[in-house]
């Protein structure tokens, strides 16, 4: 799980007012902008240079990554009218799935995740905000990794309908994306469960245990994160604003689809991991349980061997046993037999 | 629990790429035409043949069985105007189950089950699309085996509603097939509960364990692709798209009664499914305790024995005992009295 | 809990098909036909005899006990048109609750409980279905034994609104019965908890665990049962069919009422055998871990002094101790000095 | 818990039958007229007198404390219009709380609860019902105890609406009495908590237990006469009878509110009790555990301390420690010093 | 958790008897009035001055810290035309979050809440009621320290909306301000579980328990204040109240998200904290068992080294081993490779 980050505003303090709430990933924010209609694409950096002005005859999309510069942020809040509320929810990098239309457009905040297995499973997450208006998508990043890079390459392509169905299309294909890398996720963690179940069946230990819980932890993360997709994209899917034709439904219920079975399989995940869980406790208990009871089994059987041992050790000063011929000898047949009369029994009734 | 199907799409792929996601389970697919109305029924192989053009006078029924033929589907997409998003749902075989309507028609995805019982209990899913359209329904199935035998001997036999009630009483009928397996696969589950209950009271193992879990992960298995299914079915049963007259009414709402028959069911095999572990736990805890019990008595009455043993044996210039004529079988009595008088106690106080 | 009762109809046979799922538990049906007016009550058995034809000038209510018949079923089906999935319902024993309305009539499935508790508390259900029409009301009992007997008498003693108020107020009087008959299974099953806590408290065995595993299964029967009942008797009350006049609500929501408390009292019988399962656990593991205490107490005491025995035994060349006069009684002495300090210690402490 | 109740109608007998379930409380049931106005207030007992018949310029409460006569109780309810089926619902003493509204007049029936902490901590249950008419209000008091003794101070007191507002403000204020006393009921059980909580941390032993356990069956029996409050105030708050004006809505409000609150509060003590079960189960698994952990560390020290002097007591012919000079004493010395290490070590380790 | 402040109304008192619940925390109540408009900013404390009369020309906000002068609220009561009622929630310091519209404003109860962690995690909470009117804002604090000091400073500096939005504004600043603070507390709880966390995996021990069942209570304690704030801040966001104007809803809206983001956190940090309590018995039993293990193992070994040495303490008269040159060596050697291999046995067996 990602180092939590903490809520960035001063109690009390006026609402809109801009606080960073992440680790400062990027020095400089990394803009750039793609300009594109049914003939043309264009792609270039904006570093240094002015925002565009000019929005007319296409599609622009503006790609913010990297979020510490709360003045360019501000700036473009300003030229595209955004409300100084919802780039306060930009740049609080902690926030939950949310959709929210406005007169002047549609604004979405996700998380996309990913998953690393090195050593143990682990989630990382980064705020993607989606703004959409007339003409422009204006998406913001936590980090400089490019989140969307194969969205560019089917812009490139000029095929598709990706080229022809303005700012909306592109706004959904940028969601499917990540709704798409979380099967990814989801897929890592099956491949998890399917590694802990064998260690739990074959080799449990002590560091299985805070496996489990550190996986517990993950689904937690997880799950904060996606179940309130659902409202989301739902809210999405049954807008009636202009910037949502009848012509998306289509897709916005496909990528409903999707995160319903998202959630699913979560939610199966969860129920996975608890059952490993009890597995994991009965098998440790069972396996420590034998353990001990084959201890007591050895000492439940020495411990008379060792009293009729003392027995013959006594100073009585008439034992008869004592003075029999091959007395010693009889003693060991006799202590052999009991042994092995016990473990017999013991055996015969599964206790070792 | 068969194999988990790995979600297929690459992620930002345009929507509707279509990529199989089940195991390759036929080399060629197996499509077949049953053409009926009330007075003829015909049934055919398409294989190596084209598709056909002729749909009136009668309902069409075209059965795919085996999807890694991608091509194939793509045709039929394009043949009866299915769009890229259904065709995207009908190829990846790890679907949940869903209604949906359009325009020109219904579709509907189901899994298939059916359970072995040879030595683990194991259900086995079989993806099955339906599409309903005016004169045609087209059906896809995963595997090779044909799921409806049973339906084209009913159009065989030439009695009953289904060969002069048309396309949407076939669909009713393929549907309600399907959900009569669910009762046979929860009827061989209720007999594995059965056994498992005997096993835990009478001889409760290491393996009841692992048996108990793999249990509860084939009812997780059960759940996820059954209890969607009283909203699909729902949906089904409200809908007044065109392709669902009045008179399916009736129909459809005994296949919802038998699916809130079967989730009541599932939720009842949940339960007791639970109240087994307990059992096994309680069972188990319990047995091992009584082990532990019974060895700790014995080790109880030998450790004093032992003691006395010792005190004989101790060379102290002057014991009485010693020296007495029969002390060595006064001792004998004295040891076995007290040994007898500790299993006595211990008897009594339901210990041993 | 009786015993399962499986699903009949073959997989894929058309709907419809009549298949007794019950056990065959009356060789030949038993129809009676009671006949009432505000004057006249005649009742009689239709043994041999054809089914009546004239239902006008009162209330004709038809018994029929035992489904094995599926003949008779089939002809009562056609006789009063009912439909063929309605009659599916009422041949399959094991249906949960439903309520129906049709333009012919209405339609309500029950399971009639009853509980004996000769050795363990056991739960028998029969299936009940009440086809009500605008003279008619015709029952099905699964089994010989009359539900019934009651509201004969009732109807026998020609006083209350029963002679004067037609076929739904029988209908009404009906469902009433059975539901009465549930608080006397509830009440069976409240003494049978009551003694089972003073079981527990007072002498909690090995055979408790299973008293309390086979009444959890019995209150999952019951459940199954009366949770969907709920919603049958609302659709009841809340119906504003022909058959269910205005004077009939105050009636059915008494009905309801009873229904409501009922499952509350389920719920609350639910709570209470967690309540006492959670109580036999601490109290089998207290009682476990006291006695495995007082054992590991009397060990901890002897065999310390045994290694003094040992001590004493011990050959070394100049042991002063050996030498004392009354050496072996002081030994004797500080023994039980030990052993009695150790015993007021670990009393003290409480281990004991 | 006071003693259940059992469900008293004969099963099958006519709806409206009385039969009174409660136990006997009160030999011939109490009966009092208040009469008051604006102006006047009249109490008088009508123990041995006929039941009013002028109920004009004023408002008249009848409150019947006993309910063992069901001749009154009939006579009432013809007096004054009752359905049979409220009746049955007045005598059936352990009915849930329900609202009710009529043509006639508007029904409660509420469970009024005391609390007892002598020994135990103890709910006392009283049903309490109430008709409320266009000038009359009605209760009907299990017990002989008058629940309203403040209410008639009050009344008496000439002060504040009460004298007013005629029949429906007084209904409020018996309510408004009843919920009152809730809080009181869980003042205490609060206190009770605390109480359990010390005793837990510091001397949780096998009697805490079966407190807890009663607690819970309390707290049970509790929410059985809390959780339907809801429903039943949030009836009476948005009826829009005749009975209900406007300016009521206000003090409905503020019953509905406290009644949300007791439920809150129930909820969180039954949390609260959950985690003292919780707590007290690994406090009682923690001192079990650590004292078998000293008992056994005790064992583990005496036991190779015994082998020691086992091996100095063995006969072989030559063994050269028996010769030395100081051998025993040397021995002691060893010995003790092992036995010290040993101590140390298992100190170190915390295990003693 | 802060004292528990106990129900205050005597049951039976009217509606509206105004008794202050909280400790007395104040001697007497601070009252100040904050007057200001566009252009002017007035503080001014009131004490031993007369309450104002004069209300027009811009806002007043007056501020009542301390409770427990009922005269002083009853005056303010009847200034303003505040229903008794409300005055009893005002003074009932225990009362769950309340949002109430009446005709002449708006009235708001909530709970502020601050964390300390000096020695354990602990949450204090002070009852904060904010009456909402047309020109006028009167906030009153269960205690004397100022929890609004920040929106003081907001006013003064003259900048932003608040000076210019008049009353509902300022409410709502009040309101964020409250519920901004509610994060800084679950940040505090966020950093107690990750020390938790911390402890459990280095240092479990049995203080540890008691920390867990601390920060249940507490969390127990922050959901009861604050799982009521959902539906309390949507009403306030859904009102159509003349003092909710349309340019409020975006403010609110951003409240409601806040309050969703808090619930959701304190639900994920009760998983958490559950996730814990798991983690720490697994820890605490997993290492009381290993320890119990190695004690054991400590004594399977020697019991039987110790019957070795029994048999060769035996008086027979010839046992031939007792005569070897070396016996008491070669006993010495096989003694030492038995515990050797006894050792290496449990070793590999992970029993050690």
């Amino acid at each position: 799980m990602a180092k939590k980050k903490r809520f960035g505003k001063k109690p009390g303090a006026p609402p809109g007012t801009l606080v960073f709430t992440g680790e400062k990933k990027v020095d400089y924010p990394y803009v750039t902008r793609d300009f594109y209609n049914e003939n043309d694409y264009t792609h270039e950096s904006l570093k240094g240079k002015e925002l565009p002005n000019d929005f007319e005859g296409g599609t622009t999309w503006l790609d913010v990554r990297g979020l510490s510069d709360i003045g360019l942020i501000e700036q473009i809040g300003k030229k595209f009218d955004i409300h100084p509320l919802i780039l306060e929810d930009v740049l609080n990098t902690n926030h939950r799935p949310k959709y929210e239309e406005y007169e002047e457009g549609i604004f979405l905040v996700l998380q996309s995740l990913t998953a690393t297995r090195d050593k143990n499973f682990q989630v990382q997450s980064e705020q993607v905000s989606i703004f959409l208006k007339d003409n422009v998508v204006i998406t913001f990043q936590e980090k400089e990794e490019d989140v969307f890079e194969s969205i560019r390459e089917r812009l490139n392509n000029a095929k598709g309908r990706i080229r022809t169905s303005g700012p909306n299309y592109l706004a959904y294909a940028l969601l499917d994306n990540i709704i798409d890398n979380y099967f990814i996720v989801l897929d890592h963690l099956d491949l998890e469960l399917e590694d802990l179940e064998m260690e739990i069946l074959n080799d449990a230990s002590n560091t299985t245990k805070s496996k489990i819980y550190q996986l517990k932890q993950e689904l937690l993360y997880l799950r904060k994160y996606i179940s309130p997709l659902r409202e989301t994209t739902a809210k999405f899917l049954r807008s009636d604003h202009r910037l949502v034709p009848e012509f998306m439904k289509i897709y916005l219920n496909d990528v409903y689809d999707h995160v319903i079975q998202i959630l699913d399989m979560v939610e199966n995940q969860r129920d996975l991991l608890n059952g490993l869980y009890d597995l994991f406790l009965s098998e440790i208990s069972f396996r420590m349980n034998s353990v001990m009871q084959v201890l007591t089994v050895i000492s439940t059987i020495f411990i008379p061997l060792g009293f009729f041992a003392g027995v013959y050790g006594m100073n009585f000063h008439y034992i008869p046993e004592l003075n029999f011929k091959y007395g010693y000898f009889i003693f060991w047949i006799c202590i052999i037999s009991l042994a092995a009369a016990l473990l017999y029994v013991f055996k015969r009734k599964k206790w070792l």
